[in-house]
């Protein structure tokens, strides 16, 4: 796996990839007016689509009953803690051994603020919320090929990239090259701006002093009393920067959905699930693993199995909302026209990997002072993300140690889960080498292998989109579907709940109007 | 007042002007080893820089005691909650109607992690530590002169700025304009990057489309089911951002002590030296105003006045640690050599002012979905900051209404205390309309008016530093200074905890070595 070590540039624009949509067209809650005529809906699957839609649609006073494969809400939004244990595809069987309070999210563990429709529910809910550390200027970005494998600080990458460019922006400026773009007034004001924002001398150079200190850091930090006095530190040259391809590694929180103020609910993301639980877990069959659905004039029957018992069981309603990842729904027994039937078809799902790694304490905080963020590497592990939660506690604590997709999530997700972690460790060690000392245990997540979802997320075509999108999301008869898979925003909770809200609403016309 | 209102561009240097040194020499704690002879020290000042003195002193034998003007311990790192009171120079009192939990920081308000002197100990005094939202891309930008005096979101103004700029430096660069400057290999990486950092469309531009909507924002958000699609949004003319002169707020978080990650303490900022308190508490003699230093060959004796009975005593000790702010310290009689005494003369005070405003609900967040963060604006206000804490909860919060330095901070200091107030709601206004609905009260410190301290912190200049700073934090005789103005760090709580552990270590040396 080391051998095939891609470029910097490639990882992090594999990472980049998935920040192809954003935001919400979340307006507010739905207003399910009307009488409703005694009508019952049969939801499939408890994750954000089908509880934010058994939470709205029991309100508006249908009758509601949820089928779960799992013994849990949730769904995709999961959390690992000490005492878990879950079993994937191929048997193994992973037991979680971290500390009380330690954990991770294998699946969604981030809210940004732009997800209004997430915010919204965790604030009604009371699911508590914390600012999940995006961005860490003192974290660390790693090429092999760059500094002799040496971690290089962001701050020190940043600061170098924006008085850079800067300056030779300014120069290009000053020597009327853009006299064609830019007006003579304006250039004026760009000048002072772009001393501004990169940090440049009086003379609009980017050098050693205060100015690029005050950035990338000090040689010495100033300080108090007599050894005060602070050394600046040397900027590193462009083109080391340049060559270094760790600039590919700026821009990762710079998407909408990354940008600041970015949240995470205090303890584990399954507490916005725990949240509306409280309201519809009474509605929740679990441990039921649907194995065919079937409509006709009156109504929709789902078949399943009890995953404990292996029993059969039916349940039915006058209509389904259905939110079963759509790469077991294709697998599933269901009379639908050939359009939602092809569309369910048509998209491929996106290999994820994550591990989660515990250690005997916080070392990244008291001996390399990174409270939070995340590291970016071209190793295949891709990123080192540290708690965003209980800064300076002592005792063990959880970080997540690798979080990757396509050909490397792939490559993890192909190896025994032991051996997942061990490689993690590994890896990681390069850029921590305090990981071999503190390393408890680690717990792997490759979402392939994970029965009721096997993959991570839908990863639409444009192609695939154009021909299928509206398809997938339009009622088939009775039948109409809910999740990530059915929006604009892959892989996210809020493309789950917008789509959930779009397909309940469009039901509830139908409903009211019939 | 409204009437003087300067440009953004001199508000926002007048701002970063603070911002000229940083972090700190802090490498760990002291190590005062060796026998200290049963040496006291007075310490005069229990604000952070002589409450850990006294901790380290006693610590390593030394006895201590401790004068504090104040009822409380802490100084500037004061945090003013309900049920609080004080009286500033001129006799008008404010009493804080803040609902209970809510409360402003009128001095320090941020821990940077680069500042870990403060983190370190705040660690190990189990002083809980929350991130302080520093940078938030959904705050706003607002210059009275600029698009209407409407605001306009961080984040468009800075997408708008790296993807103009990106633009035009890539156009550069093709022109072969920089070709003295870029190595054809080097142009060819840097091309790459600007994409990526700019977010420019695979020609190189920064026009309307997903890369920039990515950045800037949609005009219609992505979302879920059939009302999903999501429709891009127009960026601004590079020619309106540079004229707008709100790229002068983009720079605020820039600097290293502004950088990601950065903290507040749980609760308000006192709750650092309360932590102190618990291990030194019963050192410290309360409402005590110093009103002279006295030296002689056998020790030092501080004569005070109880502020509660008016009554005078004395504390004597081998030596004495003073760090009684400079504007005070300049009145005091100190019989200290010529060269301390026109180096405590030598630093003016900057003015500095800060207005808590408590409204009825967190209207930032539920109407305009700003969860803390700093808006900036050319009104005498200067910034809004939103509460970094209890994202989401409902009832009653406080946020920093205003916070100014120089001549806005002394007009602002001129008014009355509940003029002051009225005038940040009536400018805040022009920013949040829901200002005048939403308003319950505030309480406005102008740091020239508080009597123990009489201005903000100490404003070197470099000809005076050069002058008098190492005279300044020399020890002379028995005695020797510490605070932020004996630090490159002014007005930072790092700066007087960085100074005094400086100063201690000099005083030990000579102890031990006497």
């Amino acid at each position: 796996m080391i051998g095939k070590t891609a470029g910097a540039s490639a990882m992090y624009m594999a990472m980049s990839s998935l920040n192809q949509a954003h935001a919400t067209t979340f307006k507010g809650k739905p207003k399910l007016e009307g009488d409703v005529k005694g009508a019952s809906v049969l939801i499939l699957g408890a994750g954000v689509a089908g509880l934010v839609a058994a939470l709205e649609l029991s309100r508006a006073g249908y009758k509601v009953q949820v089928l779960e494969y799992n013994n849990r809400v949730g769904g995709r939004s999961w959390t690992l803690r000490g005492g878990d244990s879950f079993t994937e595809l191929g048997g193994a069987t992973q037991n979680v051994g971290f500390a009380p309070g330690n954990y991770i999210n294998p699946g969604p563990w981030r809210l940004p603020y732009d997800h209004k429709g997430m915010i919204s529910y965790c604030n009604e809910l009371g699911v508590a919320l914390e600012p999940f550390m995006q961005v860490n200027t003192n974290a660390l970005l790693h090429n092999t090929q760059a500094f002799g494998g040496k971690p290089i600080r962001y701050r020190e990458i940043q600061a170098d990239f924006m008085g850079h460019t800067s300056e030779l922006l300014a120069k290009a400026v000053n020597k009327q090259a853009l006299s064609d773009e830019v007006t003579k007034e304006d250039a004026e004001i760009l000048l002072e701006a772009l001393r501004d924002w990169g940090s440049l001398d009086k003379d609009l150079r980017y050098v050693k002093g205060p100015e690029s200190s005050d950035r990338r850091g000090w040689a010495k930090n100033p300080g108090g009393g007599l050894s005060a006095y602070p050394e600046p530190s040397e900027p590193m040259k462009f083109s080391t920067v340049l060559q270094s391809h760790l600039w590919t590694g700026l821009s990762a929180g710079f998407g909408i959905e990354r940008q600041s103020s970015i949240f995470q609910p205090v303890g584990g993301m399954d507490n916005v699930a725990k949240g509306f639980e409280k309201h519809v877990g009474q509605f929740v069959r679990f441990n039921s693993k649907v194995v065919s659905i079937k409509q006709d004039a009156k109504g929709v029957t789902a078949t399943f199995e009890d995953t404990k018992t292996g029993q059969r069981g039916t349940a039915s309603a006058d209509y389904c909302l259905c939110t079963i990842p759509l790469s077991v729904l294709s697998q599933i027994d269901m009379n639908v026209g050939d359009k939602m039937a092809n569309a369910i078809r048509a998209v491929p799902y996106e290999a994820g990997f994550k591990v989660g790694l515990e250690f005997k304490r916080r070392f990244w905080e008291q001996d390399d002072h990174i409270f939070g963020g995340i590291s970016y590497t071209d190793l295949p592990i891709t990123q080192i993300s540290y708690p965003s939660s209980r800064y300076g506690s002592t005792g063990p604590a959880t970080l997540l140690g690798g979080y990757t997709f396509g050909a490397y999530a792939y490559e993890f997700t192909s190896l025994p889960p032991a051996e997942r972690v061990a490689r993690a460790v590994e890896w990681g060690s390069k850029i921590h080498p305090q990981y071999k000392d503190e390393f408890l245990n680690g717990v792997a997540v490759g979402w392939h292998r994970v029965p009721w979802t096997q993959g991570c997320f839908g990863n639409w075509s444009p192609e695939a989109r154009k021909e299928h999108y509206d398809n997938l999301c339009q009622i088939d008869g009775r039948i109409l579907l809910a999740g990530e898979h059915a929006s604009f925003i892959p892989a996210w909770q809020e493309g789950a709940l917008t789509s959930s809200l779009d397909a309940i609403g469009r039901l509830h016309q139908r409903v009211v109007a019939g």
